[in-house]
């Protein structure tokens, strides 16, 4: 049986029998994004850990190598902000092939150099290793959040709303955009959503503070798949309102040219690293408009939780009520 | 220019002056083998990252997954024992091509956890992608010491003795023995040097417990490398002593089949994971036996420290004296 046979969480599932994370120490272990662990204080400390592997995440003339360093450290930085943490310092891990230009290397530092100081976050170190074809770029971000602020998967309870910041299939817009060497001036905002996307820290420290905030997750494999993170971890169902989807028209236009539909780029895009959180009904509403008046960036309410029994319901446009299936990026399957 | 022109530490030179790590919160950062980091009390945090590359580091013909498993996080470990620490959790980021078997990662994490336990480490966690062609094995330990007990490559002064942990050059014995697939019974203990290292973390407690070293480092490029940057970081120059160099009769065996000599492989094997120290001439005798006593691993003094000026010395087996040159390791540069 090969990797390829089951794919990325059915391994893990069995991986993680494997080596057992139990331990006093360890709050969140295996099956995070993020690892939470005791730090000795009143603060835990968060440790998580992603890579850009060459032609599967980015391939070189597609991107350049500032926004490949910019995004190596958001994509992390985002899962920081998926628990309501702040970033501290990054470990950057290069597998290099020999014939690695300098220039290219010193311009990706520079781009890890840009989103490492627009966070307040530090690059401490790391390792150089020679790879035989193609480059990975592997950072480790350690972060650090209070105790009474940490916000995991587990937590969301029936009767408590669903909420996500920004908006919806604009990273999955801009791959499409890219594949087609489409290059309208129109598609600036949705490129840069994909190449260099913008971890939701300062508006994950609001909903953290805010301690309304009963679950959170950010969106990397895309609204279906990690919705139903949540509610797997949270045993709970949900019943998710397509038209209430934040998806620009911009988006739309994309998914229309592309013969999709703007809801598949907005529930399986992945990438777009908004947040995604539940919160009371009795608050939601304040706390969406709390976020957006503290950073400017829109939440809007997309859902609702529900008891497990109830399943996982897709409220469509007309009305029409389908299953909400995990439509996301996994990796090993073929879903290039 | 390419990364092969300029090798390994140019480079990290490079690199450092564009992302800078000093921040208050950061005690030791980019060029050292483990960053430092305040962890808000008494205890420093420790982070470090090192990657296992198929083709580069391991062949899969040549070492079993548990193997390698086990060498993954031995490695990373060896690195906090370098500053005096304890490891306590580890994350491992997978990139696999979609055909590697289920059982081979199987066996990979069962050596991972066979690991882990021995020191009572933890696997909190990680990341699992695809690769185009070749696997990496990326592991990232944190660690914990306490902070007047951290040891440092800087700290060594002229009169200090320099000293050595275990034996040298098993591990370059080993890769030698295996490039010949010379599998005589008497090669197992080479073998094992090479594929599945012993991080020296006892040893390391001890002598920082003691509070008498005053620089140390891990051996993973060579003796000779390592050495150097003990005296670079703590600008002191060394007179090491060839004849003392703790080798054994299966090291000379190989060498001399190789037609290379022992001094060759314990100067320039790298990969034997000992501890190098240094300690005040008064003290280093007590201290080695200490550490014999505690843990059962030998202590070799094997040179002293000198002013910057006096260079760097090798006292050859005659008497005769030559420069010490760092012949280990180096990523990118055509040493393979």
């Amino acid at each position: 049986m090969r990797v390829s046979d089951i794919g990325e969480f059915a391994l893990i599932d069995r991986l993680a029998k494997i080596v057992s994370s139990e331990h006093p120490s360890v709050l969140v272990g295996i099956g995070d994004d993020t690892a939470v662990l005791e730090g000795g204080g009143e603060m835990l400390l968060l440790a998580t850990v992603d890579a850009q592997v060459e032609t599967v995440h980015f391939l070189r003339e597609a991107i350049t190598p500032q926004q490949l360093g910019r995004r190596a450290l958001a994509v992390n930085l985002s899962d920081i902000a998926a628990m309501g943490g702040r970033g501290s310092v990054a470990l950057v891990s290069l597998v290099l092939p020999r014939e690695t230009e300098v220039a290219w290397l010193e311009h990706l530092y520079q781009g890890l150099r840009e989103e490492a100081e627009r966070w307040g976050v530090v690059v401490v170190g790391g390792n150089m290793a020679r790879a035989p074809e193609h480059a990975v770029i592997d950072v480790c971000v350690l972060g650090w959040i209070s105790r009474d602020e940490l916000l995991l998967r587990a937590g969301a309870r029936p009767g408590d709303l669903v909420l996500v910041t920004g908006t919806l299939g604009e990273a999955a817009a801009g791959l499409r955009l890219l594949q087609r060497a489409d290059q309208a001036p129109a598609s600036t905002v949705l490129l840069a959503r994909l190449l260099t996307p913008t971890p939701r820290l300062p508006e994950a420290a609001v909903i953290a503070k805010s301690k309304r905030a009963t679950a959170m997750i950010d969106l990397s494999d895309g609204l279906s798949s990690d919705l139903l993170h949540i509610c797997q971890e949270s045993r709970v169902g949900v019943r998710l309102w397509a038209e209430r989807l934040p998806v620009t028209a911009a988006v739309q236009e994309v998914a229309h040219q592309c013969g999709e539909t703007a809801l598949d780029l907005a529930l399986g895009g992945g990438e777009d690293f908004e947040l995604c959180f539940t919160a009371p009904a009795d608050t939601a509403e304040t706390l969406a408009r709390t976020v957006y008046d503290e950073t400017g960036t829109p939440v809007t309410i997309i859902g609702e939780v529900l008891p497990q029994a109830a399943g996982h319901t897709l409220v469509l446009p007309g009305g029409e009520e389908t299953v909400l299936k995990a439509k996301g990026w996994e990796h090993f399957k073929r879903n290039l």
